[in-house]
């Protein structure tokens, strides 16, 4: 059976780091695999050509795709676009709506090659190896009412933080699956003593635990998990948590390892198609300098090949090239460092594919 | 005109760190300030002398008091309360309601003496001096309707983040008077890319923001703003944001020291009226061992001296008290270094109030 990939480069440095991609893509047709790759445009990259971040068309072929890699969305250029539905980060929620992807999947580890990136002490961080599973088409990104509008002669903007038992046990169900897999650990990170949504998260994820009786259930709030992952973070196995504090707290956790760079993503349905993309953001600063880390990226090509195309050889290969291109002692400007060679982008493509 | 001041102990260490409290306050009567002291049940406490976290006399007393001196609430032993209404958390929350305590600094600065104490690695932190101004009256942890309920056949939880205009200009006022005078520069942390709440928040900083020429405003998304933390705090001078990226982020920022256990928070209202209180909890696991750090505590009398009673001469003498201690290489478990002497809460207190 033909794989369908659908490529959507997005914005900032996202068509540097895709056409990496491309490249690899290109090497797994060489080595046999029956992938058929396609392109289109997301994101600001949309807005200007079809005045829509996510035009049909695009939606269409995701529709299609067995699986999609994404490089970045957003920048300051449409920071000035009024009409949030208009903005490029709409491309990107609108293709988790969409296709229902509502597991994400957020895995923060820390390469040996790359310990002395990292702000914090060695011996705090030091094999490090979290997922983090975020909620990604629910809570107050997609809730309603929403909107900013006239109350008692002044304005007034709102949002709503909501979830239902069945949107909470399905995540719930990934995570502890994914605990299975792992070190058996799961913490889910709620704010029960303050919102009542994060109640029925933490009463619905106590329910679930007696099915999965290996997994070693926890909860945190939030507030302490950001502290937590600040003074001992190897304490984490698996975290999951809903879509707004998953965004900050996987954030935080990438960040702990020095090298979001290197940072692959997941965003799963109930399908198994997924979408794939970096961790970091379109970096509009360095964009169009041949600067920007392709690794997240090319380990983006490898998790995709392991969830959703079931390729796992060909996943493994390319994470022993990335691995043995760090261990070369190459690298690129974010993770560079003393006694180690900075090289570009395109470079950093080519040591990847010829290892 | 003598200063009515309230101390409510709370819950966990509460009661042993508000004791050191207490004698300080002595120590300032007997150095001539002219305050009285009074003392009332909160939290936990309150609820298992009188099945509630804010008995009404509680209330009262802290509206007729010029500042209040809070310890800590909460703790596993309530968590099993159903009604959230009935938690210890929520004599805290009411306390900050009923009285107006909108405007919550969190200082977050790191003690030359205990540098060693952050997980960070020395440089990245060494002088670090951030102060998070947080909206604590409103936002999601206020917000109506709020709630769980049965639609289509099953429980469904929510909770409305919701700020006015007024609202926002008024924690924004604070933030930019303190950027005023402090390093003149302030972040505004939102997630405007996402929620309408906060676009309208990140529009009324930018509508004050001439009226303060001196001072540099910036903006962040929350998810970032985690990140920076974590790889380069010392960026940041002020920051201001709402009620729950407040919690988070100010948690965070606490921890980058190393040692929560020294800072302060002060919350005001508008009337200049406030409450003190450790940034660390009530820390259940180590109550009643005479192992607490009661720096924090001490340190919040400083800071009601200086923004509540307006002796700010006072103040300073507490925390020069406080740098001598550490200074002598006198430290509590959570702080304790090779080579420094750890000793017990109240053994620390003795030497505060010796220096
Ligand atoms: C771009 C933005 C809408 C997005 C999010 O907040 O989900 C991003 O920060 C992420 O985490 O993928
Ligand atoms: C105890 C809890 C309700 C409180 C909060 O979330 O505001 C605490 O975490 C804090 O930050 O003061």
């Amino acid at each position: 059976m033909t794989h369908k990939v659908l490529l959507l480069p997005g914005d900032g440095i996202g068509p540097e780091i895709a056409a990496q991609a491309a490249r690899l893509l290109k090497a797994c047709q060489d080595a046999g695999l029956d992938i058929e790759v396609e392109e289109a445009l997301v994101g600001g990259a949309a807005y200007d050509a079809h005045g829509d971040p996510l035009p049909a068309e695009t939606l269409d072929k995701a529709k299609a795709a067995s699986a999609i890699l994404l490089g970045a969305v957003g920048g300051p250029k449409w920071d000035k676009i009024e009409d949030l539905a208009k903005r490029p980060e709409k491309g990107l929620l609108g293709l988790r709506k969409n296709l229902g992807l509502f597991g994400n999947l957020r895995p923060a580890m820390l390469y040996p090659q790359l310990a002395s990136a990292s702000s914090l002490k060695p011996e705090l961080v030091a094999g490090l190896d979290i997922m983090i599973v975020r909620e990604l088409t629910g809570g107050i990104y997609f809730g309603h009412p929403r909107g900013i509008e006239e109350r008692n002669g002044e304005r007034v903007g709102f949002n709503t933080y909501v979830y239902s038992e069945s949107e909470i046990e399905r995540i719930g169900r990934v995570a502890f699956e994914m605990a299975q897999k792992r070190g058996k650990k799961l913490c889910s990170v709620d704010k029960a003593n303050v919102l009542e949504v994060t109640i029925l998260w933490r009463e619905v994820m106590e329910r679930l635990a007696p099915e999965y009786p290996d997994v070693e259930l926890s909860h945190m709030y939030v507030d302490n998990a950001a502290m937590q992952l600040v003074r001992a973070p190897k304490q984490f196995d698996v975290v999951v948590t809903g879509n707004m504090f998953g965004d900050i707290l996987s954030d935080a956790a990438a960040m702990l390892t020095g090298s979001i760079g290197m940072l692959p993503s997941a965003s799963l349905n109930e399908s198994g198609q997924g979408m794939y993309e970096p961790c970091h953001g379109s970096a509009p600063d360095i964009a169009g300098q041949n600067m920007a880390n392709p690794l997240a990226m090319m380990l983006s090509v490898a998790m995709m090949l392991r969830y959703s195309l079931g390729e796992n050889a060909m996943a493994e290969r390319i994470e022993a090239a990335v691995g043995s291109v760090l261990d070369d002692g190459l690298r690129t400007a974010d993770i560079a460092s003393e006694g180690m060679q900075t090289i570009g982008t395109d470079a950093m493509g080519d040591a990847v594919l010829a290892a």
